[in-house]
C-alpha cells in the first residue's frame, strides 16, 4: 500500500465536506511549559480577560488563553468553510519532474478561498463570535489588503458592518483590493484618516503621510475602543488566530494519509505566523509528543525582515506606536520599519508568540531568503504547476526547491509538504518588476535593526 | 433517494480525477441536418481541409468537421486537466435562501483553473495537437486577456512558443493580464504592432490606433500564415473549440446525478459561444434525442451586442476585416463594433455556428440583458456565495436570479444549472464603476447594427 497516490498518478488529494475538521487544534495544550503571560504596557503586570474586553468578544479572549487541546468548531462556521474547504492537497508532479528530484513535494492550496488566501479561516470564525456576542461592527487595519478582504467577506456573511483602515500607499497603489472589500460591503478608508484622533494627529504633522501598518492599527484599535457597538479584529500573531488556521494542517494530515505518505519536512512562510502555524502545528503536535522526532518544520522569512533568524526573543509591543499589550516574541524591535518588500504580508517586526516559543525551544527551524531568489522560485513554480503564487507563499517555495535539490544531491526520497497560502492575482506588479529586471534585493538592514532593538521596552520576561 | 444532496446539506459536489471525461462530446453527430458548409471568401465554395492547413494542425481540422459522437481525449491533455479538473459543482444555498426561492440553483465553477476561466479546456487541447504535429510556435489575439492567458499557460506546458497580439487599449488598461501571460512565458505585443504588414498598415494611417479584436485577429492570422513554424489558435466560435469545452457539461451531468437531481434549466452566457456550449451541449444531446423534451437551455447575451436575439442567421465573416472563411451564424454584421461593455468576452458580432443552428431550430432559447442589471446580479452573487464573478458570467447570473424569482412567484421547485465561467479578479475596475454609480447601460445600437447588416457578404446559404 506504500505510496498509493504515486501509483495512481494522482495530482490532487481531495476530501469531502464532511471531512472539514470539527475541532481546531490548540497547541498550548502540548507545550512543555506554558506560554509566557501577556503584560499590561503601563504596569508591566499580566493582563486579565477584562483588560481585552473592549477590543475582543469574550469567546475569543477565552480561546486566546485556553489550554484545552481541542476546541469545537461551531456548525455556522463550518457552513461557511464549505464554500472552499476542504482545500485541495496537490502533489507537485510537474515541479518534481523539472527538478529531477527523488523528493515528493505536496502543497496545500489555500488560494481557493474567494478572498484568495488562508485568511478567511480565521476571519469567518472571528466574525461569527462577534456576531454571537451581539457586536454590530468590526474595525480592522490592512496593508496590502489580504486580511481586509477576508474580514470584509466574513462580516458580510454574518451581517456585521466592517470598517477597514487601509495603509494609504496601498489604498492608492492597489485599488483592486479596495474594490474587492467594497464589493463585499465593507467601508474602506485610507489611513491615516480624519476619522480618528490618531489619524488626525498624523495628518496634522504630515498631510501627505503614506501611512503605515502601525498607524492603521492605532486607528482601528481607537475606533473599536471608543465605540460601544464595535470590536477590533487582528489577522495574525494572536494565539486564537493561529488556532483557527489549524484546519489547514488537520486536513493536510488526512490527505497525506490518503496518499499513504508521511511528511519529512513541513514548510511555510512566516510573517505574523498564522499560515505557517496553521499548516505546521498539527504536525508539531506529533513531534512534541515524541511520535515523529525527525520531522523538520521550517519557517521561511525574508532576509530583509528576519524576526526569527536575527531578532531577539524578548517582550515587545505588537504595534509600531507602542499601544498594545506586551508579548514575548522574536522581534526586530517595534520601531523597525521593514524595507518595501513585495511580500507585504511578511513585513512585520515581530513573530507570533507561539511560533517564537517553538523556535526558541528548537521544535522548529527558520530560514531567511532574499527577494530575487524568491521570485525565481515563484516563476519556476508558475511555469510547472500553473498557479501563480502570492509573493509571501513564494518564500516557502524557494526553500522547498532548495530542499528538493538537496534530496537530489543526497539521493534521498523525502516527502516535503508546504503551504501555498495564496495566489498572486493582485501581485502581478511585482512579477512585472521581476520579469523586467527591476526587482532588487535589500541588504540586511543591520543598523536600523540594532537601533530598533535598543528601543525595546524594559520588561523582565 | 430523491435529493440526497439537499438532505446532506452538501455545498460542493466533487468528482475524483479518474472522473475527468475520457471523451469529448461532438454534437455534430446528433444534429437533425448537417452543419452548413464553411465557404471560401473568394470563391464562395465550400473549403476543404487543405485550405485550413496553413492555420491549424490537421487533427483540429479533422475535429472541426467530424461527425463522430465521441472523440477520445489524449492522456497528455487529461494530465494537464488534472491541475484543476474536475471543477466543482456548487449548490448555491446562500443565494437560494436570500432569494427565498423554491428553485434549486447549481453552478459549475470554471474559475478554478490557473488562468481563471474555462478557456484552458481548449487551450491545452490546441497546444497539445500543435505540439504533436511538430508546430514550434502559436500566434493568437486577445482582447481583455482571458484567452491569451489560457493559451500562454497551455503553450508553456507543452514547450511551445506563444505570441499574443493584445488589443492596444487593453494592453494599456489591463497590464496585469499581460504580466500573467509573460509569467507563463508568452511574448505579448500591443496590436496594432509593427510586427506584421496588417499592423503596419493600420499604424501608418493612425499611429495612435487603440486597436480592435478584428485588427488583432488579422495580425495573428498573418503571423501564422507567413511563418512555417507557426500556427494560429482561436479561443471560441469554432466547432472543435466548443467540443473541447464539453468536459464542463459532461462533469456537471455526473455531479447532478450524485446529487440525485436533474436540470430543468441550463443557462450560460454567450459571446463566441464556447462556455455556453461547453456546459449545455451534453444536456442538449438528451433533448435532441427526445429524452428530455421540457429541458430549457438558455443563452444569455448583452442587450448592447445581441447576436442571437437581434442578429440574422446568414453567412458572414468571423473577423471584422473580412479575411476569414464565411460561416453561417447569427450575426450583427462583421463591421459592427460593439459598445465598450465591461464583459469584453461578449463583445463579438457573431455567434458560434453550432449555437446559432440550435437556436435557429428552437433547441435553445436566448435572452439579452442590460449591463447595470447584470452587475446588480453579480453583487448579489458575490455577497451570498463569496465568489466575485467575471462580468461575462454575471450575465448568466442575471437570468438565473430572474428565473429563480419566477419559480418563487409560481411556487415551482425547478432545478437551475449555470456556468460560472470565470472569476472577476481582473475586472474589479468594472465593479468599482458599478459601486460608485458610474456604470451605464448602452442603448440598443439599432442604426449601427442596421448599417452592419447591410454590409453582409452576398452569399447564398
Amino acid at each position: 500500500m506504500a505510496h498509493k497516490a504515486a501509483k495512481e498518478n494522482r495530482t490532487k488529494l481531495l476530501l469531502d465536506e464532511k471531512d472539514i475538521p470539527r475541532r481546531w487544534y490548540n497547541i498550548q495544550a502540548d507545550l512543555k511549559t506554558p506560554a509566557p503571560a501577556v503584560l499590561h504596557p503601563g504596569t508591566g503586570k499580566p493582563i486579565g480577560p477584562q483588560d481585552l474586553a473592549p477590543l475582543f468578544p469574550m469567546a475569543l479572549i477565552q480561546q486566546e488563553v485556553s489550554r484545552e487541546r481541542w476546541i469545537a468548531i461551531p456548525d455556522e462556521i463550518r457552513d461557511v468553510y464549505r464554500l472552499w474547504r476542504p482545500s485541495p492537497l496537490y502533489r507537485a508532479r510537474r515541479l518534481e519532474r523539472v527538478l529531477d528530484t527523488p523528493a515528493r513535494i505536496y502543497y496545500k492550496y489555500e488560494g481557493v478561498s474567494p478572498a484568495g488566501s488562508h485568511k478567511p479561516n480565521t476571519a469567518v470564525a472571528q466574525a461569527y463570535y462577534n456576531r454571537k456576542e451581539r457586536v454590530a461592527r468590526i474595525a480592522t487595519e490592512t496593508g496590502a489588503g489580504q486580511w481586509g478582504s477576508a474580514l470584509a467577506m466574513a462580516c458580510n456573511f454574518f451581517g456585521l458592518q466592517c470598517k477597514v483602515y487601509m495603509v494609504k500607499v496601498s489604498y492608492q497603489q492597489k485599488p483592486y483590493r479596495r474594490v474587492m472589500m467594497e464589493t463585499w460591503g465593507a467601508q474602506v478608508v485610507p489611513s491615516p484618516s480624519p476619522d480618528t484622533q490618531a489619524g488626525k494627529k498624523v495628518l496634522q504633522q504630515d498631510p501627505d503621510s503614506p501611512g503605515s501598518l502601525g498607524i492603521a492599527i492605532s486607528e482601528a484599535v481607537e475606533d473599536a475602543a471608543t465605540r460601544d457597538d464595535t470590536k477590533y479584529s487582528l489577522g495574525s500573531v494572536l494565539n486564537h488566530v493561529l488556532m483557527h488556521q489549524t484546519v489547514i494542517g488537520l486536513e493536510a494530515k488526512k490527505q497525506l494519509e490518503k496518499a499513504d505518505d508521511e511528511a519529512d519536512m513541513v514548510i511555510g512562510c512566516a510573517g505574523g505566523g498564522s499560515n505557517f502555524a496553521g499548516l505546521s502545528f498539527p504536525f508539531a503536535a506529533d513531534k512534541l509528543a515524541g511520535r515523529k522526532k525527525n520531522l523538520r518544520i521550517i519557517a521561511v522569512e525574508p532576509s530583509a525582515c528576519p524576526s526569527l533568524t536575527k531578532g531577539k526573543y524578548v517582550y515587545d509591543f505588537g504595534d509600531t506606536v507602542g499601544l498594545t499589550p506586551l508579548v514575548k516574541m522574536h522581534t526586530l524591535g517595534h520601531s523597525f520599519v521593514p524595507p518595501p518588500l513585495h511580500a507585504g504580508g511578511l513585513r512585520y517586526h515581530g513573530m507570533a508568540p507561539l511560533v517564537s516559543k517553538l523556535y526558541d525551544e528548537g521544535v522548529i527551524e527558520a530560514v531567511a531568503v532574499p527577494q530575487v531568489a524568491t521570485f525565481q522560485a515563484a516563476l519556476q513554480f508558475a511555469r510547472t504547476e500553473g498557479i501563480i503564487p502570492a509573493p509571501e507563499s513564494a518564500h516557502a517555495i524557494r526553500v522547498v526547491i532548495d530542499e528538493a535539490l538537496r534530496c537530489k544531491a543526497e539521493d534521498k526520497k523525502q516527502t516535503i509538504l508546504f503551504n501555498l497560502s495564496g495566489h498572486g492575482h493582485f501581485d502581478l506588479g511585482a512579477y512585472d518588476a521581476f520579469l523586467t529586471g527591476r526587482l532588487q534585493d535589500y541588504e540586511y538592514p543591520a543598523q536600523k535593526i540594532d537601533a530598533a532593538l535598543r528601543g525595546l521596552p524594559k520588561v523582565r520576561g
